[in-house]
């Protein structure tokens, strides 16, 4: 009977510093470390879904905006949007005899990035000209839905849209199990995150908002079509982000996480002045299993956010240390 | 006994030709009358939602789009944005001596609408740019909800926001209880109708797409806030709506409402080509309970798209013959 109860008591002593049984099983985050990061998330979410506590916030309210690029999948060694472009530069090719002998084109054949990113921003906006625009919303809407169901990362050898964090998917539908909106605000393509957002992330189309070009409206060969325009008219970046937010959801979110500076003025518009609210930075620590960069990655960067996390409270996520998982069935 | 069972017999005949007592206790839209409108919406929503039905469309598609200005609210003797937008120039005048002697603030100052209209487009540029532009969008938001909080019809009295036609309110929840989202897409300003479209309509802020001005961000005395300037963003009228819809939405409308010639894209955008889809139109004939205008109206001009609705199968809903009741607890 002794040693029974001291086997039992040890037993509870060694499941105790980790979690009981029963918490585990209904464990909204496990692919989470218990750490100070998952911690803050939860009493966070029970704070304002709590009623009666004065902390509490209205379902219409619990507005959560993610970034996308580095905070629910991954963006290197440069952003998933411009290997598609480049994918799509050398399909359409043979169409094109002149970027044979043409830059920022040649590059692209000649698989000489180098090349290509010497011609700077406005060889980008060509390459996206040149692969983004000139067709209807649909079927441009068609060749992401094609390219996002094949393309696969060279490294990694998964699908792009395998290289979403399972963290995050948990996270997403945890604050969703909680009664929250939850939104894409990326500096990508708006038209090029909504083909497949839904079924990967659970996020509707009209709940992501991201740069974007002109279009127009036309009726041809009698059908009413939306008409991509070789213009840019919307980025979704930086001072853009909190632009973005107003423009298309018009509430200040409660909840923001983004991985680098150019979210850093969606986290301020969140949380400074504002309570409840609660802000997350993905911080890319782990090089063995993702990668591993911040202050001076040209992709991604992580500077003056990474500052202002310890002053403003915000909740840095190590990846190495608070990820027991990174991509789904890993 | 047999005078008993006739009298039962009659009350059912009787009870009969219009609709049996269960149906009138389940019937989603009390304010109809059961005419050929009625019956179209709703069979078109059975259609639509009936599982194994070739013309199921899932839950996440069921995508409606509807006017705001002259479908959801009364338009005349103009649009109750321009009243508030004249309100305004009139509490703001105290702080702008030189509105006295300068057109078209004088105008509007001195009741002479048509000094104000004389100036046209420009004139009313003017007016919004100077009651809408300047401040945060929190200050406007307030300024707007002060305004529709008390702000009265000069013809009926009600309160503008009272305005609103309750079958279109009961379409709404009908809607929504069939899985359906629903949105509005006006040329009314987006930070106009967007403090009150949840609590008036059940339309939360993210689905409301409607005209902008452009907006900046900035950190004013250590806040984060989104300044209104005075420069058009974005006119969401004509060919504006169905683009208006892809930017916000990103997915075809599968039905959609409006009531003037600003809608016809809209209708031409959701419908021709694309089935099951159902477009309908209000159109206002009662010049007793309502206003009666169509095609010779300066608000709300209904003419070509009054001509497509017979060739294309749109619905025209006759305010007279099909609403039993025009506003709320009437």
């Amino acid at each position: 009977m002794r040693i029974n109860h001291l086997l039992s008591l040890a037993a509870f002593v060694v499941i105790l510093p980790t979690s009981p049984v029963t918490a585990v099983a209904n464990d909204p985050l496990p692919s989470w470390n218990d750490t100070a990061a998952k911690q803050s998330i939860v009493v966070f979410v029970e704070r304002v879904t709590e009623e009666g506590s004065s902390d509490f916030v209205p379902v219409e309210e619990r507005i959560a905006t993610f970034d996308n690029d580095g905070t629910l999948w991954s963006e290197q060694p440069y952003y998933f949007q411009l290997a598609f472009a480049l994918d799509r530069v050398k399909a359409m090719a043979p169409d094109h005899p002149e970027w044979k002998t043409k830059q920022p084109f040649k590059g692209v054949l000649e698989g000489d990035l180098d090349a290509v990113m010497a011609g700077g921003k406005k060889s980008l906006i060509e390459i996206v000209a040149a692969t983004h625009a000139g067709m209807t919303a649909d079927e441009f809407e068609q060749i992401v839905t094609d390219w996002i169901s094949t393309a696969k990362h060279p490294k990694t050898g998964r699908l792009y849209k395998e290289m979403i964090y399972q963290p995050m998917l948990e996270l997403l539908t945890y604050l969703r199990a909680n009664g929250f909106k939850t939104f894409i605000v990326s500096g990508g393509g708006i038209a090029f995150m909504r083909p497949w957002t839904e079924a990967t992330y659970g996020i509707p189309p009209e709940q992501v908002v991201g740069s974007s070009i002109k279009t127009r409206y036309e009726v041809r060969d009698g059908k009413p079509v939306i008409v991509r325009l070789p213009e840019v008219d919307f980025v979704d970046d930086k001072e853009g982000k909190p632009v973005g937010i107003h423009s298309h959801i018009g509430r200040r979110p409660i909840l923001a996480a983004g991985n680098s500076d150019g979210d850093w003025q969606m986290l301020q518009y969140t949380t400074i002045g504002h309570s409840p609210s609660f802000a997350l930075i993905v911080h890319h620590t782990d090089g063995e299993r993702e990668w591993a960069y911040d202050r001076q990655s040209h992709i991604g960067q992580l500077d003056k956010a990474l500052d202002d996390a310890k002053q403003k409270g915000w909740t840095v996520v190590d990846m190495k240390q608070d990820w027991k998982t990174i991509y789904p069935g890993e």
